[in-house]
């Protein structure tokens, strides 16, 4: 650019302002769990409720994930640790964004999850656990997964043939088995409200 | 979930929603040009503008993206040709989000470029070529970049070592040796305004 007196300060878009804009603050919701647990249906729930108090928010899951930005990855171990890693690092700009992403992925360990928490601040990624029995899961088996996988079609499906590190102190375990969708919700809401993200209880 | 009675419509926020309440149309803004060419400077100046009319915005460049969801990349063609990839991608779903997202990136490669273009319905990549002869980026080099390029110790330099691919048809071309910020952030936003993505002009 032609000299100016103007210093120009890069980045002057700062995540407090988009924060005071949004009048909420961003967050990574980070939904973990079996297959047909709920996660996607539940993150988009939340996602509704927010939207409809004014929140600026986005659901990243396997539909809009998968098929782009890790549309490169297949599923081993090693694959999956990278689509996480990926997904950690796309719901990081998102936070920086101001906006409160939502992620639903399995994301069965332990570790990759814990790598995605100490990207950001403390207190920024809460870890939603899913929590609903395999067999319930099994039952569902709303995408007919399970049953390839206990055909031996799927190698290395969570559950089945690769483990599922539960989470040690989840900030948030629902009970999808137990729970109606609206009660999900509004622990999730109620969570944020308790937490000064946002300014409205459920 | 439990079973209830209500049928429940994943990602039932839409893009169009998100636009209504932002007040603004969701877009990419692919700013391209050789190092030192201002495509940084311009695009946080634009977002900058745009964030004092209220519209939610996020620039992904160098800094952001490099040293996360692209760390694992060299600046090989291959890998330069991935990280435009992810780069698309990751803007890809802040256009679905809602938000005005510009990316500052040499981008070198035309093949790379319309990959990204080919991501997203027609007219929501808007690409903005940052024109500066290479002698002046070279005289500026802010980064001191291109004297180690000419001293080999940088590889597959765009301009020194490694072709740039200048764009055909951008949307908008802007010229930086000779407009100041405040003229190309105008032309800028003069563009948006004239598509219909803003509802003011510059």
């Amino acid at each position: 650019m032609s000299a100016t007196n103007i210093v120009w300060h890069k980045a002057s878009v700062t995540r407090m302002r988009r924060e005071e804009l949004n009048q909420h603050k961003s967050i990574i919701l980070w939904f973990t769990g079996l297959s047909g647990a709920g996660k996607s249906t539940l993150a988009h729930a939340v996602e509704e409720r927010l939207f409809q108090m004014g929140c600026r928010t986005f659901v990243l899951d396997g539909d809009n994930i998968r098929h782009g930005l890790c549309a490169d990855l297949g599923f081993s171990e090693e694959a999956r640790t990278e689509n996480i890693r990926r997904v950690g690092q796309a719901a990081k700009l998102f936070l920086e964004a101001g906006i409160m992403v939502l992620t639903a992925f399995i994301s069965p360990f332990r570790n990759d999850r814990q790598r995605v928490r100490s990207l950001v601040p403390h207190g920024e990624f809460i870890e939603i656990y899913c929590r609903c029995p395999l067999d319930v899961c099994e039952t569902r088996d709303v995408k007919g997964l399970y049953k390839r996988a206990r055909a031996g079609e799927i190698k290395e499906f969570t559950g089945i043939s690769s483990p599922y590190e539960e989470p040690i102190a989840p900030e948030l375990m629902v009970d999808t088995e137990q729970l109606t969708i609206e009660q999900s919700v509004d622990a999730v809401i109620n969570l944020l409200f308790g937490r000064g993200i946002i300014k409205t209880a459920a």
